[in-house]
C-alpha cells in the first residue's frame, strides 16, 4: 500500500453514479418525475453491467445496473439503489493517479472515457476519476 | 398522502450533498487530494448543522455536517458519511412541488437558496429542490 498523495485539480464533477436495480424503471422515474433526457445506454462488453446516462448539464447523472454476479451486484446487494460514487474530471488521469491505490489500471467506461476508481473511499465517498 | 406527479424538468444538478462527521477534515481532505476550493461556510441560523460549499464547475460539492441532535444526525449515525443527497435545480419550485409529498415546507437553506426535500426517495436518492 503506498501512501496517498494528492491527485491534483478537479475540472468539475463529471457525473454521479446511481445504483439501481431496473435502469428501465429507473429511467422512467427519472424522466417522468424529473424531465430528465436519456444520452447514452451502454452494455459493458462482458455484459457485467448497464450504465444509462441522463442529461443535466455538465454533471450528468450515470444510472449503474448490475447485470451479473460480481462487485457491483454485491454493492447492490449489500447496500440497495441509490447513490454510488461521484466521478471527477481531471485534466490527466495518470498524473492524478500518481501512486494512489486504484481498485484497477484505468480502463475505458462509459461514453468511452478512460477512467478508475480510487482503492479507498473519502470521508465514504466512492471516487471515481476521468479526463477529458 | 398525495400521488406523485412530475416536478417538472430540472435546469441541471445544482450540487451533491456529502455528510460528513467533521467538516473540517473533509475540507482539508478534498482540497488537499482534489484540489477543491472551499466557496461557502455556512451554520444553519438554529445551529443545527454546518454546510460548506466546494467549488467544482457549475454541479458544487456540499458538505453537511450535523451540529446538534435530530434528522441530520440521525442521518449520520444510520448510515455513516458519504453520499447523501442531490439537489436537482428547477425554474420555478413552488410549480415543481406541486401536490408532491416533501418534508416540509420549502425553506431558505445554504447560499440563501430557497429549497426543499422530497418526502420519498426516488430508487433510493434523496432529493432536495432549488431555484435559481
Amino acid at each position: 500500500m503506498t501512501s496517498n498523495p494528492g491527485v491534483g485539480s478537479i475540472k468539475r464533477i463529471d457525473h454521479i453514479g446511481v445504483m439501481v436495480a431496473d435502469a428501465d424503471a429507473a429511467v422512467g422515474t427519472f424522466t417522468a418525475q424529473f424531465g430528465f433526457v436519456t444520452t447514452d445506454d451502454w452494455i459493458e462488453p462482458d455484459g457485467a453491467f448497464r450504465l444509462v446516462y441522463l442529461d443535466s448539464g455538465d454533471t450528468t447523472m450515470q444510472l449503474v445496473q448490475p447485470l451479473t454476479q460480481g462487485p457491483l451486484m454485491d454493492d447492490l446487494n449489500s447496500r440497495g439503489e441509490g447513490l454510488h460514487h461521484v466521478c471527477f474530471l481531471v485534466d490527466d488521469l495518470d498524473n492524478a493517479i500518481g501512486d494512489n491505490p486504484t481498485n484497477s489500471d484505468p480502463y475505458v467506461g462509459g461514453r468511452g472515457s478512460r477512467v478508475c476508481f480510487l482503492a479507498e473511499r473519502r470521508h465514504g465517498v466512492l471516487v471515481e476519476l476521468t479526463e477529458p
